[in-house]
């Protein structure tokens, strides 16, 4: 079975082995809005040991999708294709600031307050694993409740 | 991108488009288990248009999941490969009886009484949609339905 290159689109490498499905739910990509793809999974890559690869036919990111699939997806790298060739490579990262895309898990938090509405913030706590800390509370967010928060329990 | 031909495994061919996600669903396959596996969606298909294909290296079917895949991929055909050749291909058909697979929805039906814990059975209606009726209480259950049932809303 060939997987034809795509004419135009994005291809997501080097997605650590078993979180395309993660990938595709953080692009809110069910199947069901036709969008040509195709998805490996726990295939040999030299760098990963495994990894996962995604393909989609004309569609790209954003911003904030591209900041979310750094979280799920760190190690990613993110290839658009126009006309078959590579227009544009670029390599995920864990952003240094996120603005309003986690939820602060203390519920005594500021951004919690529904009367108040302050936009959840967050800086990068460096290191191996992804933390992150709320800028109002202090509270540490870690990877488990990040992929919790961004593609529900049962991904 | 070349999805190899796999050495043993499964190939469900002819999903109808848009579905292979809810196919892996019911398989309770995350990407996590390990499997190496290949998805493709919205593809062309001379039967049906469009279609999509899942390939799977070993992990073959069992009874109760053939019936499930052909509740959500009426179309599909399960190729079964073994040493790079197709030993067996079936075409799935939608059980004409379920047994313990969907729940009624009348909430009176005797399936649905904890105290006399009776295996809920169901008879395909014939026709163009896929309806089951309850052995017990006659309810009609509908496509929408036995899909939320099998994979959830939010496949």
């Amino acid at each position: 079975m060939l997987v034809r290159k795509i004419k135009s689109g994005t291809v997501i490498d080097h997605i650590p082995a078993g979180r395309a499905l993660m990938v595709l739910r953080i692009l809110e990509i069910t199947g069901r809005e036709g969008y040509r793809l195709a998805v490996v999974m726990n295939v040999e890559s030299k760098k990963l040991g495994r990894k996962d690869i995604v393909k989609i036919e004309d569609r790209f990111m954003e911003g904030e999708e591209v900041d979310k699939i750094a979280l799920v997806a760190p190690t990613a790298t993110i290839n658009i294709i126009r006309d078959y060739k590579i227009v544009e490579k670029r390599k995920v990262s864990a952003p240094r600031l996120l603005e309003g895309i986690l939820r602060c898990t203390n519920p005594t938090c500021i951004t919690r307050k529904e009367r108040e509405p302050v936009t959840p913030r967050f800086r990068l706590v460096e290191g191996k694993k992804l933390r992150y800390q709320c800028l109002y509370c202090g509270t540490i967010i870690e990877e488990d409740e990040i992929l919790e928060q961004l593609i529900g329990r049962n991904p």
